[in-house]
């Protein structure tokens, strides 16, 4: 966190379904309209796309944007093909980049890259979306995707990479990982909670965005009715929340609802945070340092945290004004944007 | 894991004690059967075994293996003494990977090298093995126990090390580990998640077995009646399944018994690994790159953790196909025998 | 642990607050008495302390130990300012290390320095306290807060370079270190515990102190009545106990006292470590390596923890005598102060 950027949601969407319309999900997406609208998509030209799609994928990315990227709010960034033990992948990734800048590359923030391994393979990922932005003239950023024995070992000085370079934000993909791992879901899944933390503290260390991994259980069945498993995904996106993720990967619509409103401060806690900074500055004026405020102990250190929930509020309040306005009590939202 | 090699359990086991037959113990793990039967036996020449029997335990292990190792079917890993701190245990250790590999050398696997410290203290580990090989002329490979402070802060860089030397695997030591810290029971164990994640994570990156610590309160005592810990143990064993340790350390053949179980992959999850499979290869044929099954979204990246799955049930179906028999039905068993 | 140094609590005092008693906190700390006296006492010139009110809180620390310092029986290790980003904090704290090792560096033992960045910082920190020590003649240690992604980015080499220089502790600060990661209190606080345990293992390896964050939910309302939260203050020490930790923050005398006792071995615990060395031994006089004891396989390495425990009560015993008295029956300690 401390990166305002907004990320609150990561949505893919399959650039190309064995359909009529084959197009159907990426326009989805591109259509969202409130809580439903992510603040990043990115359609998908890789693990979501079958082999005999990518290529209508990739078209169906590169005509549909221009139509209907300049009415989308967020941010477009489009997953690509990469496997950090596989040359040939690698290069159809390269194409892949080269063919979105040249073509759609102005209404592109930038691409995903998926499956990297070591610091190397993430310098090549880099070089490539370089070579791309030098050849179109469009400014393209670099994700990419943490889900890889190499590249969790390689995390820190990957990290350290991107604080100088078009990496700008680190996804986990915890599919993939497990799967390297030999990870099982054996009297429940695991859970990396060391991979979240490293994640949390390295994008922070190196001013990057941090975001979570899919959560695939979309639906659950309970006596023979089936429905969607909204509880289950608001549990995984808090625990991302608590540790300073700056946002969740969305495989639907009401993720992305749900995703959109828990990476928001509560009311309460814009409340709480909103009081605690008021109060607090009163106390300074009158010289203390630290000063309980409802049984806690405040002090400028305590103080931080108070205006990170107000500054998550403000950057929402400029980019999703609406949202904010539906979140938080009128005169809330007055004190928010005022208290210094 | 992804490491096909079979390590589901690491029994250590006294190669000398005080009694009359002081082979007992190592004589029961070479004639362990059915599901008593270790992956690995561990004879043990260090912590397990008193200062005094040391010799005699030496002895007993070169006496045994000519007779008893052609008719075990795992593999057989002593563990020498060792320690980072103190140059004559070093030694000790060095003299018996020597005697070992020139006595019994085409009877071994390895040796279990405990307490190593930083990356070069496990490099001086490898070098004697390497010198005993190549003195004895039999392949002869290096595990050693993670349990130091140095050890964990250098993991990294020993498992790296690993992935181009004799290092072939990585175990827990939680006993040794939390007297270096200074762990306490209080209000329960430290459980080291970290260290869990980094092991799991360090070995699958460079191709090395990572094994659990053992599990050490054997018996439980309960309204005066004391009986074998076994719900305990289970629950141990599968939370080291879960973050993807390839096998668990057994300190009883009963130990023995549920950890062999408990890393083979259940019927359910054969079963369910088995269905999805085919039923994404049915959707790959039809051109869909993800499909929700079950409630589930199963991509390429899903798959490979059912690939794992059913190459687990291989492995164990070649090397101890009663118990693969026994495990799963014939009609799944067969289906995951043929699935591609 | 393994580091018999006492710093069972690190107890933080603001040393000037605006008020005509300017020092009452800092007197307090002082001179308490019996459990809560805290092993280390921190008077604190940096967030504790309001900006106004800093100078007089440097004449307090100054005027104030030569009179009680000589009765404290703990150490006395003041916070003074820093800022890993901030060239004038780091000026104000060199300035502060300066002056508090002239006036009153015989009555120091080391001082605290918050919010270091990575190891360059660190090194920054240590260079003013050499100079300090170099310019007063006094030998002063140094402790630094990890409370920024960059330290904990660079723990392990910080860790390193704190066993050959005047970093002797490491002490978490949790408060600035969930704002730089954007942590949030979403159905519970975060808890890090990947940063417990790699704080835990770094000082283990490198012979340093590692001391826990200030628990700053002091007190605790239901039902209209408000009241001390000793319950949530325990349950945060024993996890800190759990890990490895040597010792705990304190805000607060009753804190303190809490976290004396739980950094103390219970009567139970140094019964059972007692205990068991006693047979181990017996049992080693008569060859044996490994003996079950209690349902509990107990060898040369499992020893290890119950002697930690005896020596830390033998630490306690010197420093603490009547602590030592309360906490143990007689008989015990005496078994305890003779067992080998």
């Amino acid at each position: 966190m401390t990166n305002t950027r907004l990320c609150r949601t990561f949505q893919t969407a399959p650039a190309g379904v064995p359909r009529d319309d084959s197009a159907k999900y990426l326009l989805s997406g591109l259509t969202a309209e409130g809580w439903q609208a992510p603040d990043w998509l990115v359609p998908d030209l890789e693990d979501g796309t079958a082999p005999d799609c990518k290529a209508e994928a990739l078209e169906n990315v590169c005509d549909l944007l221009p139509e209907y990227a300049p009415d989308f709010a967020g941010e477009i960034w489009p997953r690509v093909e990469w496997g950090y033990g596989d040359e040939a992948t690698r290069e159809r990734g390269r194409d892949q980049i080269a063919t979105l800048a040249e073509s759609v590359g102005d209404h592109l923030d930038g691409v995903v890259v998926p499956k990297v391994g070591r610091l190397d393979d993430v310098r090549a990922a880099e070089t490539a979306v370089e070579a791309a932005v030098q050849e179109s003239g469009h400014d393209i950023e670099l994700a990419i995707i943490v889900e890889t024995a190499r590249a969790r070992s390689d995390l820190r000085e990957i990290a350290q990479f991107g604080a100088d370079s078009r990496l700008s934000a680190l996804v986990f993909g915890p599919v993939d990982y497990a799967a390297e791992l030999g990870g099982r879901d054996v009297g429940g899944s695991p859970a990396w909670p060391g991979l979240y933390e490293a994640m949390s503290n390295e994008a922070s260390a190196n001013d990057l965005l941090a975001i979570g991994g899919p959560f695939d259980k979309l639906y659950r069945e309970r006596a023979g009715v089936t429905f969607y498993n909204g509880e289950a995904y608001a549990e995984y996106v808090e625990r991302e929340a608590r540790v300073g993720l700056d946002g969740s990967w969305s495989l639907h619509p009401n993720q992305t609802e749900q995703a959109n409103r828990i990476h928001l401060p509560t009311d309460e806690e814009l409340r709480e945070a909103v009081r605690k900074i008021e109060t607090f500055n009163e106390a300074k004026d009158e010289g203390t340092g630290a000063v309980s405020i409802d049984g806690q102990m405040v002090d400028e250190a305590t103080l931080k945290n108070f205006e990170n929930t107000v500054e998550t509020v403000r950057a929402v309040h400029d980019a999703r004004e609406t949202q904010a306005r539906e979140c938080y009590d009128a005169d809330l939202l007055d004190r928010a944007l005022s208290v210094v």
